[in-house]
């Protein structure tokens, strides 16, 4: 059901062509299908332009497998973030286009062809570590026909390695920066350029770093202007903004 | 100096018109001047795009003073932000054009006039009393050229206030949305529109709210896709990348 | 012995009909049972009108099945929560009536029928991951002869959800929310309703969410009122709490 | 407009009584009346049973003699908490017999008389330091039309007083109960009682009281049952809460 | 080497009856011998009246064995807390009479029979859970020579259980309370008894507990006064100062 | 009313010498009395075996000078913490003989004379900004008939100056030790003497002080032995405490 | 009392030429002098190779002009720290020569010549917010006869203010670099230069700042190697850290 | 590529000989070596005199071994942190010589013999759980050619230990001090000798030592100077900076 479905439909209760308890029980199918455990939110790409993901972490491999079941009957790409590879070997018996990309830990089903935007996404890393972060970040930003390119192991403590390849971050239309540590890498890479930033700090370090603290309140007090934080680990988020930025 | 000036410098040093040493002393000049306390970054506007702006918390009144007044040796308009009516009291008396509003204790001065831009940023408060920090963001984006609409106290506690406003929310480029205490207003938006979301969390509140801790928690874990975080407060930050993403 | 055995007592001790040591001895062992380890609470029904419930975690097995089977000789349903599977497994060769419900990890000993209240609580999730808990607090105030009508997976990221349910809800006599990332929906649904909510932040999330401090944070700072909130996780308090008051 | 008048609308809007247009109109400034700075809430006695509450803090003088004022409009009681001596001598100017409470901060203007319920809401403190917290609550409540009995500095270092009290405690039918420090009152009571507990933490204490900090985590973590906390010295969230579930 | 033979040997190098070079390497070796790893502080029990204690958590088997059998070579007994299941059995491969107590993981050697002291100290737990905790408080006491009794799961969720038990309490010399969740239990004993309490919060507990700082700031801020506080699951150093207290 | 009264008025209760009704009258009033704001424990000394205490700080002027001027009916000493200047001008007012110490903030009135004890308590600080609370702790004691010594300004950076003192403090029979900063001196004297230490974390420092933080966490991990922590700033409670072990 | 001094009184001890007593007495007044509130350690020198600094902050004027004017009898240079206008106008009254120096806040007494090294310090910040502290680090470390090199704000989000500034800063001995919000500086210099790096957060900054928290985590958790950090905004100890190192 | 190959390549630059599009390539590939994962810092050593390190913890092996391998085709020693022996054990298959240091968890290749430094670094430790800390800052200095002496088990709760080793650290051109719980043993140390102090807090301990920040906040508010600060647990970082200043 599309926005003028809707439309029609209420039009027609207005000419009473329809009565309302019909037309109450057609929208009221639209917005959701209840799996019991689960809302499958069907409205969502309506009301937001994307359909919606299914974040595994927290859910049984049953639950996983009834969601991505009901999705897949409909003519809609699938995106699983968080996803171990005991999860894809039950998705995959399901339903057997499904990829897994360990990395970034998401499966997807891609139905259909999706093209690429003649702009492209810079996806920056301050360390080897950070990788599977961005990953996370590249493929979702991809699955959405975003063109990414990737500069991974340019952090601050090395500056040349970054200045050798700022051209090219800077003809981004949008820069993710993924740092752990101290997570100074924004800051650096915003006082650089006059794109807007997607700033991802790691849980990489130890000691004072605090699971992802000293990047974070670093990333949030950022003495350059032009960056916006997501959550800790939160690949998925930034990469889904870069290319709702990206898209624009 | 703009970026031609420089490729032109570069071209002359080329075929040496220029010798390495004028080359030099021209270029160090370039990027910033050296008021002893402050190193004004001339050059950030060909970097970034955008002048340089002062963050006058923390500084002295006569460190702002002589800021500003060499920035208005150049043909660029100023912006400050933090500033007190104290402040704004002294550089009146050198730049009489100067204007200070002070719910978002901006300092401004427009030289050059910016155009609007056709699309606008939606600018969203919780409640009433985030509404200086809104300000600060709506004032800085309109400083930058763009287009803003205000929309204020929509909070979730009284979510059919918002519902009244969405239609004209979603019609923005980006949005940005302020609130304290717990936050929820950037997930409910983010759950309801296809734009990018900038966070702004407040410190207003009391006892568990920690100076603004539960509102910056609350939208960095959010449930919603598309938002990026700023700093507690920090108008400014949400009003700049805003305007950044707007003019993409 | 219930509050009139207790009363006559005290008459007899008036009369002289029965000696202060007899007395005192037959008082000493109202109150509990000392099992070494632990106390169990007799008086606690006469005292609160609810018989002591067990909290597994952190307890041995074999203390438990001591607990239990000193509660089965009188004739008193049982409640264990925060149990495993391990530890129901002996369990039920002492009590072979005894129930376990995985998702909420609860063992029940059901003797005496309760009826079933005329009102009933509403239990919401946000998520399908928050369903544990909430699980926890349906069969706490199922226990307790509590009406319960569960609504899962309604979150603000996808408000229509709730929209739907909302008459349900408003029509509880009081309302358990259990929500974790941002735990906004208390917020939300505290602004809909007439009806007491009890808010149960859980520790579903990761990165900035702490263990589930953003939520517990975001409720207790709510701008909504009405909202009552109870520990991370804790969906047996807000069971109790909300069965309490739905009994009222 | 109360809820009648919505459903005579709908009614006339069905029969074709009225055309959409204008029952849109009609309906859309019945939710909220938009002040700029403030969208009041008049719609939000229909939703939730009791108007809209004035939380000064944070809030100009000019902004709340605005609200109240157009509030005054309407034939309802009005409350205003965390206001100070200031604000009330300029509301007193425009509405004559707005009452002010310096101990709980609260303006409050009575124009229809509430009756009293017949059970009451008992209202107790750890210490003397505590009151102001209780008074907020006790004020809150009474506005409301509750019956409301105070139980005063009987923290437990000298549990005997509160022994003396719990039968006038135990009577209630909801309890609030307020504390600082290791805020340990509510657990005490809590174990005594049979009815729901509302605990509010204050910020009442030093050191590693944090705050408040302490007493909101000992709350939290409380080993009795049938407790609901609120947010840090957030009295009226706990007069309203216990009125709420006094009058079900 | 004892405070007196210090004494002699000071007074022979004033006689000249033995140089200085042969006196400084006999008090070199005095106060400990260096394992390479670890230096046994053989000086201790001269200083303060306690032979040195191993605390095993973060030690290798290894280096607890030499550290064990190096003591074993004085007449001395020895205590090793935090010990393993694992540890203990090399240990007692080196030294048969050594003795391992699961529930406190304490491993002993006793050569020197130590006295009963005539007063005790009083051992509470508020929840079953914490018992582990108070018995290594319980067998550090009793190891330096203290009567010990025992008043298990008497927390203040039924103080009926602790009032029972209040008079044999006020009888001990010190009272170790040893309690995990909210920590409430030393401020209700603090009020009732006129004897120095020792107050151990335990990581028992969930969510807001976050691992035993619910107990530590409330024990920290308690209301009632006498009471000393020692870090969270310390249950050693409470036996021990409880000791030391109980001795003088 | 001592405890001999007590038993009395039992023993005619049960010799049918008094009605019940009597009784309880005359029992109830005993514990306390209520001032509406404050409930004076007139029963603590008999429990406690020393008067409460009032603490000033949170407290109104008035509802000082009430509690005082009912507690100097009775013959009995009295102090009060944490006072100001203002405060004690008004107190002096009431009761002549009051006295104020301004560097404790503490008033104190004595009607009865108190001994002094023959074994001395030793209070110690870092610094010379740890003075105040440690003259908190010196008064409290001394207030209840304790001797004490004073050793000032012996932190751990200059570990000579304790070393010179460290025979005084050994003889002492239970020692208090201030310090801010990093609350080292504790761990340093406890590993040097064989008696009871309280230990006082301050606020004294900055930065990573974090308001005390750093001391008390510092002296809760000490790797010495025999140490008891109070609350930050908490003289009174150390003084109080080290007074009732001082007096065993 | 210099170190020769100390072995001759050992030497003669040795002889019989000074009994024991007399030569107790001479040490125990060489290592401090006792004012009562504080122990001035006249001894540091010999140990430490400097003299005593007065931390001012925390201390009464009255208390800091004795200290001063203690220390002015020895023929030595005074530094005291965190000092106000208050302070010096009442130090400068007993000694006329004791200088004060706002923007660092030290007040400094010089009566013997100190050179000045040949190596440098050079002292960084990123902005101008951060040079009061910088200033109390440089002053300390010109007091102690260092050469300083002062280079102020070239934070990162300008990195090319930096690199200009590059060689001077690698030339030094030694670097400082002070920086607030996200304390990224140290990292990039660290990362450029092949010199110990002494790092100062600062609190300079507001929301996720935390009084300096997000710098100081930052910069413990730096990606680049042979950085050591001091407290928030202690400009003293980096200085005198610095100093020491340089003048190895 | 060292200095002087730079230089000779831009003096070519100059003259002529050598087109920039030539020089470009040369220079491009000189900084680093892109491995796709990682950047390997090849230009390390000529801007801060060291080749780059190899941080283990959360890197793949394949990642290491791919890293480790490439560095290996220089004629360079080669030092890995955080490793673990499953990563060794690969290592090993491809560089025979590498060597595996298990308490310091380090592998290193040495394949220039660097000299010893007459002067050398003091590594101290308080406990004998910190040894592999600062096992991993000795092996650290001594793979750049520092002489190191190791003191361990000298922490403050046996302060004698300390004063026999005092004169041995006191001697050390630079001290490392490492040790967790209070970690107050770098305040002793500082106040003792004249060398600068690189304190390094550890996990070791439980409680309220959260993982080491205790020692942290402990280093960092330390009220001796010349003290700098790294990460909790970071040998390595301080063996780095001790032997940058031991090689002044």
């Amino acid at each position: 059901m599309k926005q003028d479905d809707i439309k029609n439909l209420l039009e027609q209760v207005r000419k009473g062509e329809i009565d309302t308890d019909t037309a109450y029980e057609l929208l009221k199918e639209l917005p959701y299908t209840d799996l019991g455990h689960t809302k499958v939110d069907n409205h969502r790409e309506i009301r937001t332009g994307y359909p919606e993901v299914i974040f595994c972490q927290g859910k049984t491999i049953e639950q996983i497998c009834q969601i991505i079941q009901h999705m897949n009957k409909n003519e809609t790409n699938i995106l699983a973030t968080r996803a171990s590879k005991e999860m894809y070997d039950e998705v995959v018996k399901i339903i057997p286009q499904a990829e897994f990309e360990p990395l970034s830990k998401i499966i997807s089903v891609k139905k259909i062809q999706t093209g690429k935007t003649s702009t492209y996404i810079s996806i920056v890393t301050a360390g080897t570590s950070d990788i599977s972060v961005a990953e996370e970040a590249a493929i979702t930003a991809e699955f959405y026909g975003n063109a990414v390119k990737r500069v991974f192991d340019v952090g601050v403590a090395g500056i040349h390695r970054l200045t050798d390849k700022i051209d090219e971050i800077r003809k981004a239309r949008v820069i993710v920066v993924v740092a752990g540590m101290e997570g100074a890498l924004p800051s650096v890479i915003g006082g650089m350029v006059d794109k807007p930033v997607i700033a991802v700090p790691t849980s990489i370090g130890y000691g004072a770093n605090f699971g992802g603290l000293s990047a974070l309140l670093g990333m949030l007090t950022s003495c350059a202007s032009g960056i916006g934080v997501v959550n800790i680990d939160n690949g998925f988020g930034a990469g889904y903004l870069a290319g709702m930025i990206n898209k624009l």
